[in-house]
């Protein structure tokens, strides 16, 4: 199977940027984006180095590519792992995973195999279930758990704005999709 | 990015089963077949229905394409959503999910937002741990969370058969990967 990212992605180019808010803001920009052109839920991710460049980016692609795995953080792996030639990202650089939301059961599990180092947040999941979506069976002590492997998390990362986002997806109408 | 099975599964048919032992033992003969051919880890998976038709099945791709989350269970959901056109699996019948082991931290997330009803597996993660694999941080009331989720479990089938092949992917020297 050929996953693509959505057209309009080419058009979004990652900003040159120096801190987690800058960075946050180009994510929530795509998420804000895959809403209004209909190509998946409200969420984004990228996966930027220490020295501030983007090595990839994707959004929730859900009910576009039809596929229940397609959230943000999986996808952007999936796409940084291509262009680094690796399933070992931490072989290649210590890299943060920023994503527009906390991650659910599935990309809580997922991150730690890709060899991600840090983790920046913006709404928290009780934000994500507000709205209606589900975040799983994810274990309570999962921050520690990143900790104790050696993943450090950054929450709440321009949460007003993350909120925003959530609401403009619930406004246009889109489906909220768990599983059914 | 282009998502292929490896060549050799197209010569190992679905078997016409009529029980979860013999789907077991087709799904451990992919994952043998797997170690063999050097495409991944010792891990597949396959999703069956009610009336005993495979509709897709997959194997660990995570070495030989590079790519942290192509667990079995993940590789699967994608060629069956496919196949199916839907993110939302339950839309189109009561699948099971045949495993050679217990999922680990994001295939047990995984599973139900592809709306799978029924799990059935086969070594368990101290089993894989044993070997030297990590299974994540999973909770550990999965199963009783997945069965008031209406995802029911059946575990150990063929769990000696399942050993086997785990100790053939230690004896092949292949490498146990972890996110590093």
């Amino acid at each position: 199977m050929n996953i693509a990212l959505p057209e309009w992605m080419e058009l979004v180019k990652p900003p040159q940027y120096a801190d987690d808010e800058s960075a946050m803001r180009y994510v929530l920009t795509l998420a804000q984006r895959n809403i209004e052109e209909r190509t998946g839920g409200p969420f984004a991710a990228a996966l930027v180095s220490e020295d501030h460049r983007v090595i990839a980016s994707g959004v929730n692609l859900v009910t576009s590519l039809n596929c229940a795995v397609f959230h943000a953080e999986i996808v952007t792996i999936m796409m940084a792992s291509e262009r680094l030639g690796t399933w070992a990202l931490a072989e290649r650089g210590r890299f943060t995973m920023v994503i527009t939301a906390e991650p659910c059961a599935m990309c809580m599990g997922a991150i730690p195999w890709a060899g991600i180092k840090r983790v920046v947040s913006c709404v928290r999941d009780e934000d994500v279930r507000a709205v209606g979506f589900n975040e799983g069976n994810k274990p309570q002590d999962w921050i520690e758990h990143y900790t104790s492997q050696g993943i450090s998390v950054t929450r709440d990362v321009l949460r007003n704005e993350g909120m925003k986002v959530l609401e403009a997806y619930v406004a246009s109408g889109a489906v909220i999709y768990n599983g059914e």
